[in-house]
Parts: C-alpha cells; structure tokens; sequence
C-alpha cells in the first residue's frame, strides 16, 4: 500500500508564473518519457518480479515510489508556473479583464496569453496539470513496458531513463528561472543515478544476454545484411571480431539480395563467423529452459497464494 | 512523496488461477473505470486545491492515495490469477508441453488456454497486470477528469466512483473464488464510502449549483424540449414545480421545432416558469465572481510560491 | 430515426471572424466534455432503457436530440468563425496573397495567422470543424460513459453536464462577440436545465444508493482511512454522523499502515460506526436483485423482440 | 436541428439472443467504416458546403441524417441480440446462476458464454452497445475525413460507403437469423444507394479532376516508376494511352534507381507522354484559382453571418 | 524485401530553415493522409492481392514502394527546414543563448521560436520528424484501410490520394521557399498520377459495382429519402434516371417519416423505380460469389503454400 | 529511396492454415514491439544523424530497411496462416456453409472458428493483415522512440530489440508448425543480431554515459533512497563502490521521509560518496556543449542544404 507524505521529495519553487514553460513541462508529467509512464512501468514490472526475484522486487518499487514522488514535483511546479490562472477563470463575470490580458496592454496578460500554446490550461483544467504531453495528446497506457523478464525490463528501463534524461536536458533550456532549474537539475540527475542501478541490476542477472532464455540461431547470429547501395560505411558493428572476441567475426553480406536468391530465401545459409554449433544451442537452450522455469515456478506457491500476508483464512 | 508498504491495504489472496478472470479484472486496473483511472483523477484535481482549498486536497490525496493501493490489489489478484503462466513460458526450450495444454489434454492446460481472451498475457507481459482495459484497450489520460472547479470535480468524482462500483458488481458475478470475491467486495465498498465522503464535500461548498460561478440565463433554465414524436413521458423532470419549489415550474415545449421558428431560433424566447430577472442574475453573476476569485487569489503567493517547505533558501 | 431541420436550435450568429476562438470552441465540439460527447453519451445509455424504463428512454432521447442539435450550432459557429479561409485557400494560385497575411502586413492576415494554434483548420479541413478538441486530439469512444444501470448512468450524466457547463463558462472569458457569447449563454445554461433534469430523474428512483443492486460490507463502509501525514483536515467527509443520521458516523482509522498490519489486512476490521448486520445486507441484496431482475426480465420479451412495430412479418 | 422520430427506419427484429454476433456487429456501430462514422462524415462535411453550395448540402445533411438512424437501427438489433444479459447482471447476489451459465450447463448459458469474445458487454455495458469496433477499440474521431473541397470529400464518401457495404457483405456471412439478414441487407443496399448518390453529385461538378483546383505538374503525371524486381505487370495503369486518350500515353520508367541518378533527382526529367506545357497549366491553374475562391467568398456574407435565420434581431 | 538507395526520389533542398512550416509538413508526414499512410496502405493491401491478383499486386507494391519512397522526402525536408535545432540543443549548458532566441532579439532567433507551434521538436525528437501529424497526434494503425476486396481497397486509395492531393495544395500556400515548393509539386503531382493508375486498375475489374459480391435488395437501391424539412435541393442524385439509364429512375421518398410508419418500417416498400426482379438479384449473387471465391481459391495452393520460393526445402 | 524485390528476405513458409496463431503473430506486424515499430524507429532516428554521423545513419538505415523487410515477411506468414477465409467471404450468397463451418462439424471449420479471437480478420481485413496488435489496438505513431542523440536513440534500440526478441521467444511457444518457427526463429535471431551491433555502436561513441551532454549534480547521482518499508534488499545497485570503482560508493538513506525534511527537500544535502565537485561538473558540461554542438553544427551547410544530391540547380 501507499502512504503520501504532504512535503514534496525536492522543494520546488517557481520565481514567477511562466505558462509557456507549464506547457512544455507537462512532457513530463503525461508524456511518453515521464514521470507518470516511468512510475508505472516499474511498478507493473514489479508483479512478476514479487515471488521469484524479491530483490529485484524492491529495487522496481522503490524507484517506482520515487517517481510517483517525481509526478507530484513536475505537477506542483506545473501548478505553480500557472498562478493566477484559475483565479482569474473564476472571475467568471468580469470577461472584459481577462480579454484585455489575452490582448496585451499589460505585462502580466502576456504570461497568460502565452498559455495559448496549451489551450488546455484555460478552457479544460482551469489553471491545474492534465494527464498529457506537452501538445495535448492524452498518456497512454502502451507507454509502459513490461515484459515479466527482468533481462528484457531492465534494458527497457535502462533506455526510458535515458529518454527521461535528455528530455530534462531539452527542457532546461527553455527557462532561465533559477528555482525551476534547480528542481529539473534534481529530476534529471535522478534519472542518471536509476539508469547506473537498472544497469548493476541486469549486471547482476547472469546470464543476461540474449535477453530472456533461447539463444540465437547461429546461422543468423553473426551477419550484417547491407541493406543499402553505395559507399557501406563499417565499424566495430560489422566488421572485426565483434562482441564475441577471437575466432569469431561479423559476417558482412554485400549484397543481401543477390544472397538471398542463392540461399533459397536464407534457408540454405551456412553458419559463418562462430564456430557454435546448432546441437549446442540446443542443449544449452534446454538446460537453460529448465532452470530458469524452475526458478519461477519453485518461488510461488500454486494455491492460496497469498500476496502479503500469511494466507492463513 | 510517496511511501510504499510492502504489505497490501487488504490481503488478497486467490484460490487457484484463473486466467479469464484476471483478463476481466483488467478492466479495473487500466480500464475507463478503474483504480488508475480514479487514482490521477482525485491525485491531478488535488493541485488546484491545495493551496485554496486545503481540506479538500487532504481528502483528494487521501483518497488517490487510497486508489494506488487499490490499484496494487488489483495488479497482485491478476498476477495470482496468472500463476503459472510465466513460469511455463521460460520453459521455452519445450514447447511440445505448452501445446499440449493448448490442445486440451490436462486439466491444467485448460487454464493457460481460457488466457486466450487475453493474448497479451501469452504474449507480451509473460503473466503479469497490462496497462489495459479486459479487451486490450490502452489506459487513456482522457479517462481524467480535472477541471480546476471543485463543484465540478466533486460531481465528476461522485459519477467515477458509481461506475467502479457497478464494475465490481458485474465482475463479482463471473468469479466463484471466495477470495477474489472478498477482494472485490472490500474494494466495491470502499467505492460506495468514497462516494459519501465525495458528496459531503460537496455538500460543505455554499452554493455548489449550478457548479462554477455563473448563473444560467432565466429564459432557458426551465424550458424542457420535447425533441421527440409520439407518446412523451411526463415526470418531475419536466412537469411540475421541479428543484425550485412553489412559485417556479417546467415549461414543457411541445414542439420545439415550431417554437424555434416562431421565436427566431430561441432569441425571442419569454422568461416562462420563474420570476428570476436577468438583472438579478447579473448581479449574482459579478457577486460570485469577485468572491471567488479572491478566495482562490488571495490564497496564493504571487512570488516564489514555494510547495511545501518555507521557501526560504 | 432522426429528422433534420434545417434551422438551428439557437439563432447562432458572429460579428466577425476569429480563427482563434474557433480553436478553442473545438473543445465544445469533438472535445471530451462537448456535445458530441454528451449526445452520445445519452443515445447510446437509451438504448438498454428503452423497454424496462421507457420513461427515462424518452428523457435520454429528447436530450440526446437536443445534444445533437447544440453540436450543429457549436459547428455552424466554429464555421462562421472561420469565414474566409476556406475562399483564400481555393485561390490556390495565389500564394503569395496568403503568404503576405500570415506575415502580417493587414488586419485580414491577423485573422488567418491567429489560426495558427489550430494548423487543422488550414492544411486539413479547409475551414470546416474537426472532430477533436482544441488541441487536435480526435474524438474517442471512451469518452461516452454507459454502464447499463440507469443509478449509475443519470449520475455520469449529472457529472458530464457540470463539466461541459464549466467549459462553456471558462470559453466565455475568451471572446467579445456579443453574438457568440449569447450562443455560448444559451448553451451553458441548457446544460444546467439538463443536470436538473437528470437529477429529478435520479431522484425519481428509489433506492439509488448505492448506484446499482449490491449493498457495501458494513465493515468498510463508514471507515476513513487517513492516507498521509501531518495535520489531517476533519470534515463532515470524515467525522460526525455522516449520511446515515444519528447512531451511525465516521470511523477515522488516523494510521491505516498500523492498522492494515493489526487486522491481518483488513480481514479482521470489526463493524463499527454502524449496526448494519451483514446477514442484513446479504437479506438485502438477494431481495433487491430478484426485484431489480425481474423489472428488466419481464419488460423484455425474448421472441421477434421488435423494436419499433408489432413485430408480424 | 434535429428531431427523433420514435420508430425506426427499418422495423429491426431478432429471432433470439447471439452475443457473438452483437460483438461482431459493434463494428458497425463505433468501428472504422461504421454508421457512426459515415453520419458524422458526411454532416461535418456539410458546414463548408452549407453557404457555397447549398445542394450539396441539403444531400450530406440528409444522408447524414439517414446514417445516424442507421447507426440507430444498428443499436437496436444489438441491444435485442444482448438481451437477457442486463436482466441477470441486475440479478447480482445470484451469481452462481450465471456462473453455471458460464460453464455450459443449458443452452442459454452459451449465450452469454459466447459474449466472452466481447467482455464489455458483461463488465462494462450492461448489456447495451458501446462506442467501439468488434474488438473495443473505441470510435475515433480521425476516422471522419472532412477537408472543405466537395471533389475530395464526395470521394471520400463513396470509398467510405464501399467499404462499410463490404463490411455488411462480410457479417452477413456470419449470422442465420433471418430477420437480422433482412436488417443487414437494408442497411447494406442503403450503402450501395448511397455511392449511386455522392458520384452523380461528384459527376455534376466540373472539372472534378485533379480534385482542389491545382493541376499536376506534366513531368510527372504521365510517368509511371517501376519500383520493384522480377517480371513487371503492365496493364492499362502504367501502358498504352491511359485516360487521356490519343495523343497522350503512360511513360513506364523500368529501372527508377538509375532514372533518378541520370535526372538529378527527377529535376531534370523531361515532359514525355503527353503535350500540356507548364505555361498552359500554370494559365489553367490562375484562372481556376480565381473561379473557384469567388464561388466561395461570394456566397458568404462576411458580417454579421448568420446560419440559418434573417440576422436581423 | 526491401533495399535502400541513399539518394532520395526527388532531389529535394530547402532555401532556409523554417521550423513553422515543419511542423505543418508533418501533416504528410505522421498524419491521417500523409505518405505512411499511404505506403502502409497499399503494402498491407499487396497481401491478399498476391496470388490470385499478381498484376495488382505489382502495381500496389510498386506505388507502396514510391509511397515510403515519398515519405523519406518528406522526412528529409522536415530534417531541413529544422536545421540549427539540433546543434543548439547539443550546447547544453549555454541555455542562455537559447533563450535570448526564444526572446526574439535577433532574426535567426525567431525561426526558433516560430517552432513553438511544434513543441515535440524542441522538446522530444531534437529537431527531426515525428511520427504523428500537425498538431502532434501520432499517427494511428487506423489510417489504414485494407479490406481483402480489390474493388473496395481500390476506392480507398482513390479517395486517400484525392486527400492527400489537397492536403498538399494547402500546405503550398503557407511556404514561399522555392525549391520546398517544387518538392511539394512534385509529390502533389504524384498523388494525382497515382488516382489516375487505381482509376485505371479499378475499371480493369468486371463487374466492380457494387463492390464486393452481392447486388444490393432491388427494393432499396432507386430510394432516396429526404431527411430533413423546408426547401429540397434536387439534382441528377436524387431525380431523373440516375446510373441506371433509360427506364429506371430515382425514387424520391418526400416524408420518410410517414413512408417509414406506412411501410412497416420499409418492410412492405414495394419496387420501384427498376425492373430487376428479387429472384434475378438471387441469382446472380449466386452465380457471382462461385466466380470470385473460386478465382481466390483457386490461386491459393492450400498446402506448403510458399510465398516466393519454390518450397521445396 | 526504396526499392521492391519480391522475393522475402526470408523463405517463409506455413503447413497448413491457423488463424488463430495469426492472431498472435499480429503482435509482430502492428503491435508496440513489433517489425513496424523497429523499421520506423531507426527510420526517424536516421534523419538526424545522416549528416553529422554518416556512419550511424548508414546502420540505422540498413537495419530499418531489414525491418521493413522483416515486416513483409511477418504479413506474409499471417496471410497465409489464413488462407481460405478470403474465398470463402467471396462466396458471399453461400452463407449456410460458413455458417455450418463456424458450428463445426468438420476440421476446416475450425480454423475459420478459431479466427474469432481476431474478429478483424473476418469482418474487416478479409483474411489479411490488419495494422494493429495482437488484440485489434491499431499501431500508434507514441511507439517510435527517437530523440535526436544517439547515445539516447541506441539505448532505446537496444531495449526495443530485446523486446522484440522475447516477444518471438514467447510467440515460438504457441505453434508447432515446424516452418512458421523456423521463420520466427530467424526473425528472432536477427533481433539479437541488431542488439550486438546497436551495443558496439553505442560503444564506439566516447563518452556516452551520462547519454545527452550533461552530467548529473554530484548531490544527487550516488544516492539510493529506500522508499519502502520492510526489509531492505541490497545489493550493487544500492551498495558498495557502485559503477565508479575504488573511492566512489553508493549513499543509501534508509528514511528518506525524515531525510528530506531534515535537506529542506534534499536542496541541504551535501554531496557524498564521490569527490566530484560542481565546479567540475560545471566546467565539464561546458566543455561537452561546446563539442557536441560544434560537431553537428559544422556538419550540416546552413544554406542550401541539399540532402543528396550536389544542390546545383
């Protein structure tokens, strides 16, 4: 369960109203990188992980807390970037005033006329947050990745942190108000710092790749198809002996069309670059499956599985 | 912020798995009604409130907090109720198994194949919650209704909470599991609390209706159109004193479309039905507004407006 | 079925044209609180209504009518608010003419440029509405609640009425026309009639609480949790008698983590603040199913259900 | 405005409940090539039609109009192909007898069994239709194309009405109730109708191609880019005169790679297969351009306009 | 499969960057009638063409191809006129210099600021395109339409490049950059070439009306109702011999609503209008579903049916 | 620009018709993980690389490409999976036998029976690929991550693989039809290829950690806030010298509540478990802004800017 404590995480300020700023902030608070789509994901992840990995359990919620506590940072500095908003929506009757705000003979109308790149504030949420990105479009729930395989979800949150981060960098360069610095400083820093424990997390997992249990067919695993005509440009991705050090090496196909026909649609491809063999794969794949299913099934109990409690009616 | 409790605020437990019932349950987690849905709502109309209204952001956070907790209740009974499910896809080496049970041959197949209503369970969260509704629908943030007005938001609360709990009482119809359906019942009781504490603080607004400032205009707020042909239904919503007591009425049109021609389009249309003048209404209207505006302005620091802490550096 | 006339229902007029509040007006159009939602809304709730209630069907009905009517006024203003672009960009030829209004030499061009917070109006719908919001976002079936329980429906339609009256209140604020904003009044103020309307018809029922068959555990009804820190606000949401009158009254559970702990998560919570016995409830609730059932069962024939004729071939 | 007439436009009727056929048919009622869509359609393209081309209009709003009583018609037949459901929903503190239903015990139960393939009939809808397609995709409002040109939206409407005729061919396929197949094939003819209607309207306009008022630039309207391997189709699309007739021809370019690399980029192509010079379309192009803007602006009062009675107050 | 050629299909350039006009270029870009649409559109609707329409096949293919072929131009134009974006948001930590542009204090600023209509690029994608249209809506899986009836996805892609056309048409009236004009010239230009190749390949099927298979019910087919009141427009869609030539006419239902009560609800509408016979229509939708579904089948082989190899393993 | 070759990079190939693992393999053709998602990512990412990063630009391409490619051969395995249904809708007037199939009386019944789960494919597609997930949610363009900084855009591709190669994993577990998992075995196998070569080119970017330019504040990037209660798991990501080696160590506040009361919301808090000092950061920050925006800035020609050709008019 949760428990909400009234002071915020970071204690963010505002040195004036800035609407313009609001609207492009609420990229992180409903869009696709933010803080409401990071503390879901983990949070989501975090059901699979309970039973088998409760280690990993505790790191997706603990970071997940701390993003819902995030969301309340981003929404409080919205709020506050929008002060006088509502106040002056309820001064229903006086119409006049606000127009001639939205027409620009004084300097505080242009902070409100501003807002204008997010109609939402003024005629929708009445000066509060909304649950979308900075044009509007509503969060969705296909934002949240979860995969119920911690070597699969760590990388997803690996990247969206990363998102997180470069999307704090952009915003940060948008307002010179030193206090909404400050508290994006801290939210984009903390990005970093989850990004360096999803990374020890997967670390921890071994092994890790190829995500989740099977391995690779050989025949496919060292190619790189050149999709496109002429001057290839190569590197460590496609050339030398790649991730997988010597006696092993990226095979460059030049021109995949022309293989492809030679190789009856690839079917006919002899491995190349490795010496793994397909019986190898197998059985690795077949130990692998076992116990990594033995894993999962052993932690949780088939009945009257109780989630926190001892289960006992 | 934010605290997690690893505990959840009811012990949910599940008697066996129950595939089809967890892609049901969905609806709860990341459907229209559910307790995302109710959670952002009450947690994004709490921004506007605090600093105005600060009884009424103690009883929003509450409650969303609440909501969270009810959403972490759900998202653990559809992870019980997918045992197994996560378990048999590591076993990725020995399909011909997982086939089998697709194929009908054990009892226990049977549940992984009911799973079929939910393919994303199979096949994209390997047996965990989805951020979705019961057919696969993403959470949208347009399920959030926040609109700065508590008379409003109040109202928009009072609706959400009838529909999570109608949810919970067609759901409880298609489970037989003694668990699940204690789970259910506490969580539907708790929607009809909530519906109590919602119309209460409504109640302690002085005027709530109608929501908002404004006043409507005399001649259109007791006039029933009767857009439809043949026998009409009479009732206290259009015939009689109606909300207003002795004195006032219903005006019911019997023809709407001849009345619009003879009144040019409504413009030329009487006060019928009450006594209400629009220069009273005005008044009312310029009255309200300048109450209301203050109360929300005054509230509010115009200068480094700070959230939570003394916003001394 | 439907008739068109082709009158409007209000005698929509503007002064001048003003791209930019036709943007806004949007909201009111394919927004999620706008007509087309509320239209559809109530036409689709009559559908279930329309055999075991037919006099809240006829309700439904007439102001879906009437919704579907206040949409084509809210289009015909948003097209006359765009008077001129739809000409300009015909004159396809010359755009070097248009090129000169959107860099402002004119007070014509400021009209057009104005339009540039709504890009659909010119590169997509040539001067005609769009079936979205202010911000572009389109239309969605989810906005449309309808659960198939006229308890909880008449409350959905209550909320939406409260909300898309405020909407309207806060667009009024952003025109001078006296012609749109005498549209905009006449709108407001057929959504307070109708909130009266669906209230007389909620009130109507008895009972209505709560919304649909089943009573809620009398352990977790009168209970307040208290989700978060510091100075707890009372009110009569969370202390005193409550609804239920005297005897009954609020439980304030001040620290809901202790206590979830202390009750085996709230398995063990006593029945307090309340003599409601759960045999009572159980009673209850079987009577009032039977009831309820029945009312819908028998009104429904269930052979050659015709809708509208007598149904002989 | 408009004005419901009780009846509906066909005397729809069941021979007995089918949820699966409900669910399939929902994608008539809020899915892509829906009644719904085609309704809104064609009434949000009549708002630029209205003042220009007033016979256009009066065909739009009346198919308009016949597509919501469709779209009526729609949601009666799924309304009697759900009944029984909202009846034994309503019997809530019965469940074991729905229960029972769902597992197969009598031949009623598989009704109500088979609506599992559409969940929001029982945990959502209570038994009536939702604003959704057969798999609960709620209705968007970007299915409405709406782009102020009748020589583009009249084409728009007759490819919408081909595809909603083949989705009404396809269901038909999957019921053997007669009088829902006698539904069907009305509201299927009525689409057929329907296209017969938007090409003699689309025929009276001249010229109606190109649609818009732009023509195409002669280099590259005649040619045809081969833009994949293997054996080449030709067929009147891409050989012999094409629609312009003697004189004129299909330009087939075989190998566009190497037709780009000699052209600069298609820069320099030369106009081949047809005799129009740049100066004649650039001509053409001016003087429609004034026709077409006049026809517009002429049309529309720009004071003062109002939309359907004399203006004067 | 695919292969890339680096050079674009047309050499497109931009004289200067104007980030306002990049974001109304995403219109074709992400947007409802832009070019992955398009690309996806004929793509998806190449599968079901392949083996019993292979010429058909080729052509959609082929103009696919050309399609994603045009939406690279579009990209690498938005990329373009986006020039500058990108490296300012790369100097991080000299946020003031950003600011002084978005402040307006020199020219070049003010192409930045302009971008604030788009706030993705500055915020989210760093200056390159975005997969959603003008206004930031992402595009949607449902622009597609591909219905497995060459006679219907032909119509669709008749009225999607007519869209797509004046979509263009538009646009060029807001950029007077020479060489983005002529890039839009020539991709407006391939739009209408393209109408004329389905137009072509359309009238190569025999018969193609009605769409699909079945003939419409002769009953319904001449009818026109006349929905709504006052003055009706008639012309060659509603009067006269419409399609059908000599001896067949329109039916022009005056009041549908009587004629609706009278009939039965269209039950007992007699034929009018034409000669066919219901028993005529029955037979040629026999004889005609055996012609088409055997020309499927037919084509199909049932087992191993390889898509482009021998399959012989 | 793109070319076509018919042939699939892969022979895929089916034993016999399955509709209903079609359904699932739509997951890979329009769902959130899927081909189309992977091929429009690298796509857009492209666009800002191809000047400042030639190399990049040509691997994002050419694996785009490969997706694009992979995406056909996806839509062709799901076509042929449902091979029938498209001659059997044909055979429309014979509706009796697709009747009869769906109450399954004999084995090829099934199938079509089985397509149920994707109802789309019936009534919509007409036996062809839809562009939407495994449940029917059309693809959205919010799927495609792609921020304009490639040590951002390859980490999300990184994830978005792994995803993608779990998702095959998954899917391999629901066919046994030997040629349709040897198709989704190379497909798989690819994904794990790109994931080696996104790795080595993210890699070969120096630095590339934090992604973006800044760092992160010394304060915040070495502290692990405990955010729930219970017992703490520890472990590399919360404990001991973390990523930063000998000297550098994780700060773990195990009351972070009582903490952020004690920083005034952590803006008190004094840097610790690093020596870094903000001078540094700050300095460092400079720096990398310099660089990085000179690296992009001096790559692109702000005139003129051709994108492929040598911009000679």
């Amino acid at each position: 369960m949760f428990h909400h404590v009234k002071e915020l995480q970071f204690n963010a300020r505002v040195s004036r109203p800035d609407p313009r700023f609001a609207t492009l902030l609420l990229e992180q608070f409903g869009g696709a990188n933010g803080e409401l789509k990071a503390a879901m994901q983990y949070f989501v992840q975090a059901f699979s992980a309970r039973q088998p990995y409760p280690d990993k359990y505790d790191l997706l919620m603990d970071i997940a807390t701390e993003e819902f506590s995030h969301l309340e940072i981003v929404g409080a500095t919205i709020t506050m970037l929008l002060t006088g908003v509502n106040g002056e929506l309820k001064d229903a009757a006086e119409q006049s005033d606000l127009m001639r705000l939205l027409k620009g003979k004084s300097e505080r109308e242009q902070l409100i006329e501003e807002a204008a790149t997010g109609p939402q504030f003024l005629v929708l949420s009445g000066g509060g947050p909304a649950v979308t990105n900075s044009q509007g479009v509503p969060w969705s729930g296909s934002y949240v990745n979860a995969n119920g395989e911690l070597s699969v979800d760590l990388r997803s949150d690996i990247a969206a942190e990363a998102r997180a981060k470069i999307v704090y960098e952009y915003l940060m360069q948008f307002t010179d108000d030193p206090f909404v610095k400050e508290s994006l400083a801290f939210l984009m820093t903390r990005e970093v710092a989850h990004m360096q424990m999803f990374t020890a997390a997967l670390e921890s997992i071994k092994p890790n790749f190829p995500p989740g249990v099977l391995q690779g067919d050989p025949r496919y695993t060292h190619t790189y198809f050149n999709m496109s005509n002429g001057r290839s440009s190569r590197g460590p991705w496609n050339q030398g002996q790649g991730p997988w050090g010597p006696g092993e090496s990226w095979e460059f196909i030049a021109d995949p069309v022309q293989e492809v026909m030679q190789t009856q649609g690839n079917t006919q491809l002899p491995i190349k670059g490795t010496n793994q063999k397909p019986e190898e794969v197998a059985r690795f794949n077949k130990q692998q499956s076992q116990l990594r299913s033995q894993e999962v099934n052993q932690a949780i109990a088939k009945q009257q599985n109780p989630w926190s409690f001892s289960g006992k009616p």
